[in-house]
This record gives structure tokens, sequence and C-alpha cells, in this order.
């Protein structure tokens, strides 16, 4: 099958719709990587390299700064939710479908500009990647930090993932643990001769309700962490006295923080249960007080807020890149049945991007 | 297939290998029901009736009370421990195999019984009844009791369930309930959007803890209740605040409380929690006034003890029957695959039964 053609230098909310129309969920993004690479090449301004379905488009302005705009291709499955159509939804005008918000009007912003700024006042390298939505060991970006690290080396990122047009910095780290208690099984018309595993959890529950939440200043934006349980399950069966049961309990902890940090004070909270920890990624700093941060805040005007949820800042974070999230739709409205983002969400985010970059 | 042909005057231990040979999983009745009604026909002293797979067979002397023995046919799955073989363990004679204690050593010696005593002291109804070890409603003795209630009149009834040879009166009741706690999903990450489902248990778990056993004594037997979480369930994935939890609690109660005071005792305890009954079998009392429990006892010279776990005998006490458990085999090995009865109970079974019905 040939190449959709896109134009790049279209209206964005055109082009936001041409890139939904194209199904791209993971692990079928070759298409959609295709016709990306095929656009971008078009334009010489731009050094294109190709890695599985990522796409990496650079300036070699020899500008003193240089600057990561990135955004992910794939998608979750669709949901009866394709093709795309534009939709009033409370009286503003909304681009309705899969990958509306998360993240093709993100994308779309990024091609455009990609296209259209042939001289920005940093090198600017865009990269487009694959496979978000699944298992992080297959994610596009951390592919290509370890085929080609050169590509992402940059003073300062913007991943284009949904805040509504506002500027989020950073994200929390996460953590997930299991505590697990132990007992002794018994028939339940005998309970005397077992310990009951499930009524030791209530000191675990207990910990979590007495914790008390911090709110930790990280580069000047506050960030709430949370500690909870997510998961609980045990026993065997209706007669029988439990021998064992089990809390996943996930902490969000500021950037600041370390996994040791996170890991060391999780088993001073729960001192005394046995705790396994199954998951760990590190938060990322916002990394405002980096000029090209400042300059990026200077530009659109806006106020930044802290990220919550973890992203792939933190991949970036992790190179030492200090990293935002800025991008159009509603964070709430990625993965729903109906996604859809207000299109002047995808101006305004098309606008600030432009007037940061030629400044 | 003819049926298997069951010389009810061997030796009890040769008998019960005999019945226990013939497997006989709940469901799978039929062959073992025909060997045991053919056999049982060839006495005259005896009334036979067969309801679907189970027997009845009653004396008819005139005598001025009516004693009920029984016993159920089937047995739950065999686990590679058929056929039977007699094993030295530790020091003790057993028969060894699926059955043994659960419960055809107890049915050999009803049978063996039933042929011998032509002119017991008492008129004796044998019971041999289907679908024990299955869901209640399929219960072969629960059906009898719909259709020919007639024959399950009696003064006193003995249920040969394992008991190790000993005299284990009436049982306690039980009552599962669901404790449900609600919440309010979010995600993980802004947590505080949320009200989490789980830590909501904690209280449940706390009256648990706190709460205080009761023992109670009914017709001088002493109960031992308790009050247990069996099973414990809640949350949705690991990223997300749970909206519900739930657990599920087993209360076991003494006999001298009905289903309505057992859950009007609960809905008191967790008071402030949905609560909601799924299951619940009223106990029997041991019946021990009784007089013919009395020349039971007096005719064994056992001492009578509680029995703990819900069994059959709970079905006379709803017929207005006194009931007792006593039975050969250690009631931990049933159901186990390695399910062995020391030989020496069986026999001492038969002994206090033959002595009590012709003292």
């Amino acid at each position: 099958m040939p190449a959709v053609s896109l134009n790049l230098t279209t209206d964005v909310v055109e082009l936001t719709r041409a890139l939904c129309d194209i199904e791209s969920v993971s692990g079928n993004e070759n298409a959609i990587a295709n016709s990306i690479e095929t656009a971008l090449r078009a334009y010489p301004h731009l050094d294109v390299t190709r890695d599985a379905d990522a796409i990496v488009a650079r300036t070699s302005l020899g500008r003193g700064t240089r600057v990561l705009i990135a955004g992910h291709i794939d998608t979750v499955p669709v949901a009866d939710n394709l093709p795309t159509r534009l939709e009033t939804i409370d009286g503003v005008q909304h681009l309705w479908g899969r990958g509306t918000v998360d993240m093709k009007a993100g994308v779309a912003v990024q091609l455009k500009l990609a296209a259209e700024l042939t001289e920005p006042n940093v090198d600017v390298t865009w990269i487009f990647y694959d496979h978000e939505e699944v298992d992080a060991t297959l994610n596009g970006m951390g592919r290509l930090s370890r085929n080609r690290p050169d590509l992402l080396e940059g003073d300062f990122a913007v991943l284009c993932e949904p805040t509504s047009a506002g500027i989020e910095g950073g994200c929390n780290g996460t953590m997930r643990i299991e505590i697990s208690t132990k007992g002794v099984k018994a028939h339940s018309a005998r309970a005397w001769m077992g310990v009951n595993a499930i009524h030791a959890v209530e000191e675990i529950l207990a910990r979590l309700n007495r914790y008390s939440l911090q709110e930790v200043e990280v580069d000047g934006l506050v960030y709430k962490e949370s500690l909870n349980a997510v998961l609980i399950s045990g026993g065997i069966a209706t007669n029988v006295i439990p021998d064992s049961a089990k809390v996943t309990v996930n902490y969000r902890f500021a950037p600041s923080k370390s996994i040791a940090d996170a890991e060391a004070h999780l088993r001073e909270v729960f001192e005394g249960f046995q705790v396994k920890v199954t998951d760990a990624s590190a938060g990322a700093r916002p990394g405002l007080d980096q000029p090209a941060a400042a300059a990026f805040i200077a530009a659109t005007g806006l106020v930044a807020r802290p990220k919550y949820g973890w992203t792939d800042v933190a991949r970036f974070s992790a190179l030492g890149v200090p990293a935002i999230n800025f991008g159009p739709g509603d964070p709430n409205k990625a993965h729903a049945d109906d996604e859809s983002c207000p299109v002047d969400q995808i101006y305004s985010c098309e606008a600030a991007l432009r007037k940061w970059l030629t400044a």
C-alpha cells in the first residue's frame, strides 16, 4: 500500500484529522511512519533519520541551543471512534475520534512547524516515535535512546502529550510494591486451628490511612505525592481460614526523590511486613531553571504547573535533558471512547511553539 | 453392567474395601446404589425403598422408639487413591484410599448391622444417600425429606460421618456475608481526585480483630464460635484508585442461635457497612437429653464432644430429630489424597452400634 500523502503545511486541524484517519494502533505504525517520513524528506532544511517506525528530523543551523520536541504516533485500540469528525460539544468545536487527544493533534503541530520553520532560533530535533501505549520495553523512544543516543542530545525537551495546552513540568515518579501477610490455613469450622492472614492486613491499611501526604517543591513547582492501595486479594475458599493475603500499593513520589529513596521510604513505612518492589520509574524534574525553558515560558506567557502522571518526559530526564509536557487536549479524554480535542487548543499550541521558536 | 455383589455379613473392613472399590464420585452413585439395594433386598426383616440413588431400609417391629442411622454413598473425586489397600502407618493398620474415611467405613458398619440385626431393641431406619459432597441443592437426604418425609420420621438420628469413632453432638451453624466498601475511581497519579475503597476496609478488619469469640453451652456441650474473613478482593488496576472492595466473612455460630439471630448479630457487628448474606445454614442441637441419645452414650461408654463443622445432622435437626455424628476415621483426612482410616475404629464403631441396638 503506498503511503498516504500528507500536506504538512495545510491547516493544523486538517492535518490532525489526516493523521488520525491513518489507523495506527500500537504495533501497526508502519503506514503512518511511512507517510511522515516521506513528507518530512521533502524539506531540505531537515536531516531525516528512521529507526524502525520512529522518525527523527533535525535542523543543523549551528545554534548554541538544541531543543527536542517529541510525540508518539501510536494510539490505543480504536473503539468505533474513527474516522474523525468535527463536532460542537457544549458550544465548543472539537475534533472527535481516536488519537485526537493522545496525541495526534500534538504530532500535527510538530509536523507543521517542522515543515514551516526553516530557520528556528534554536536547533530543533523533531521526534516521532512508536509503541508508547504498550509495554515500556517496546517504547520507540527507549529504543532510540539505545540505538542512537546521539539523536536525543539536547538542552531542553518538550513532549507534546495532552496538557489542555498548558505547561506541565516534569512528572512524579511511581513505584508499586506488594505487601504480603502470611497465616496458617485451617477449616473455618475450627478457625482457632489457623491464623488469619486477611485479618493481618488491618495494620497495613491502618498505616496507609494514617500516612501524611507530602507536597514537595522541585525547581519551583510543587508536586503532590500519594500512597494508595490499588489492589487487594486473599483467601482460598469460603470455608478456609486464609494463609495469605496481598496488598498492592502505588506510591507516586516527587521527582526530587530517586527510586532508591522511594524504596527506602516505603520499607520504613511498612516495616515489619514483607515488601516486594514490582515496578518503579523515577520522575522527571521540570527543569524550569534552564534558559530554554525560561524562554519557552516567557514566549508563551503561560504559568507552569506540575505534571502528576508519569510520561516519557522521564526518559528525557534520565538522559539528562529537562523536559516539560505541552500539548492540546484534556488528558482525561485520552483513551476514552469519546476522545475529542477542542480545536482552539490545537491552534494555540501551534501558535505558542511557533512564537517560542521564532522569537 | 450388572451390580457388583456385596456380602453384607463379611468382615466389616472387607466390606468397606468392597464399597470403596466401587468408584462413586458424586453424580456417579448409580452402580453402588444398585449393589446396596440388591444386597439389602435379600433380608426379609427390612422394608427397602429406593428414591433415585438413595436407599432406605427399615425394620417394622413395632418398637416404641425409632432411630435413623444414615450415611452418604458418594465421595469427592478420586486422586489416584483407588483401589484401596491395607497399610501400616505409624504402627497402626489403616485402610487407605478414597472414601475410607468419608465415609464408606461408616456405610459398611451400617450395612453389616442392617443385615445382621434382625431384631434390634428399637426400630431402625437405615439411610444410604447420594450427592452429599456437592451443591446442597442436590443432596440426596434433602431430596428424601421433600419426596418421602415419612421415611425420615424418628426419635433420634446417628450420622456415620467420621468422628474418629467418638460421639460429636449437633453442629454449629454457618453464615457467610459479603461486606462491601465503595469509593470513587481516579487515576492513581491524581489520587486525591478519588476515594479509596480498599482503605475503607481497615475498619472491617479492625472489628474482626477486636471481636470477642463466644463459647456457648447447648444441651450440655460447649460450642466455640468463630468469625473470620475468608476472602478479600478489591481494585481494578495498579494505576487506578479502587472504587470498590469486598470482604467475605464466615460466621460459625452455636446451634442455640437461629439464622435470624446470626444475621441480626452480624448486622450489629458491621453496623454502618453494606452487608449481604450469601449463604446460611442453621446448626443442630446435640439432643443429648433425648432418651435414645442417653442410651447410646450409656451403651458405648463414650463422652460426647461438640461437632464444629456443619454436617447433615442439621437436616435431621430441621426435621425435629436430634442427631449426633459417630463414625470411623479422622475428619481431617476426609478429602485428603492420603485418605486412610484406622481399621480398629471401623471395628469399634461396629461394636458400639451393635451394643446399643442390642442392649
